[in-house]
């Protein structure tokens, strides 16, 4: 018999209400979705920055920093875990591992969440029951789904990676928006446009949407 | 073939410098390991409560939170995501899932350093080799290794989950201390004795350890 029933949640003595009055804002998550190269990390980084400046706390979580360690694969794991434990529980791109991938950087965003941080999350995270999962678990107004919405062209015209060129060559494969799906959320709480605007332009309009909800201070 | 290695660490424009700046003290994971029910759990709570007094950012995660959400078993994740993904990913309680619950954590408790948090981890954490991992990885001076030194009659008699009970009665396996190892930390920066000491009185050891480090603020 597994002992999987025997754990119990503690209740922390410092309760979140406590932590963000300790920070000056409510702690939250805003989750960017979009294709690969459509923006999202270039705007969380600035995003973070600015509420930086702004004396909030704030932490990013993105998919290649996450994938490098959380959420690595298998070849990441082989040096130092070794085969078997590689082979069992690195990541892929099949569509039950970035549900996986998702779950996890989900339970991590509601612990920093729950810290009173605002949480600043940008992955493709293409499956749209996968985001509202999260949602669900982290409850009304704290999760900020943000549309990085780039057009799949521009997309592949930047392609900083090279990695719409491979995945067009076949090189590699479960790529999103070339040979696997991406569903775009259908009421986000923003959709940020990348084309003809400026990443700094962005981040002030998540900012905005902040102030705006009573998420940090309105401007003194 | 896989999309593995075609990931690529960013750089946030934010340094570790500047949010421990920011937050008055350094970003620092205080770990603590022992047995089950040797009172980990309750001394990283007490010692969450007074760095919020001392008005430090610190966030507790701890094996029963965790195990319910970032490394959650099989049962936990049947009714949300189904059978053939629950039995892929539940982690159980052998020494491979043992192994990767504690990797997953270890990268956790790494983003939340990088964040400038104090980070107050409490897992039974058995294998000397998966802390060391951590502890080689965050880097000299940021893990700071504090062994709950409960013998384990006096955990046995503790037992308040019941779970000592249950093992010995072979109604649990792979349990830490009846039929599965626990390694104790040869060279913890702090070992703490529960018995005769009061949570209290543990966590001010704790406290005065990170004002010797300088990880924050001596006394005004």
């Amino acid at each position: 018999m597994s002992n999987d029933n025997n754990v119990i949640c503690h209740d922390h003595q410092v309760t979140l209400a406590d932590r963000e009055e300790l920070n000056g804002h409510k702690g939250c998550v805003i989750w960017f979705t979009g294709l690969s190269a459509s923006g999202k990390s270039t705007i969380a980084n600035v995003l973070d920055h600015k509420l930086y400046q702004l004396q909030m706390h704030s932490a990013v979580l993105d998919g290649d920093n996450v994938r490098h360690s959380l959420n690595a694969g298998p070849g990441m794991l082989l040096d130092t875990h070794g085969e078997s434990f590689s082979k069992r529980f690195g990541l892929g791109f099949s569509a039950i591992d970035r549900e996986e991938n998702i779950r996890r950087i989900g339970a991590v965003v509601e612990i920093f969440c729950q810290a009173g941080i605002i949480t600043i999350a940008a992955f493709i995270s293409p499956y749209r029951s996968d985001r509202d999962r999260i949602r669900k678990k982290l409850g009304d107004g704290k999760f900020i789904e943000v549309f990085v919405d780039t057009p799949i062209k521009v997309c592949q015209q930047r392609d900083p990676k090279g990695l719409y060129k491979k995945a067009r060559a076949g090189e590699i494969n479960c790529f999103t928006g070339i040979d696997d799906p991406y569903e775009p959320p259908i009421t986000p709480e923003l959709t940020l446009k990348t084309v003809n605007n400026t990443a700094e332009s962005l981040a002030d309009e998540v900012i905005a949407y902040l102030r705006i909800q009573g998420l940090i201070p309105a401007v003194k």
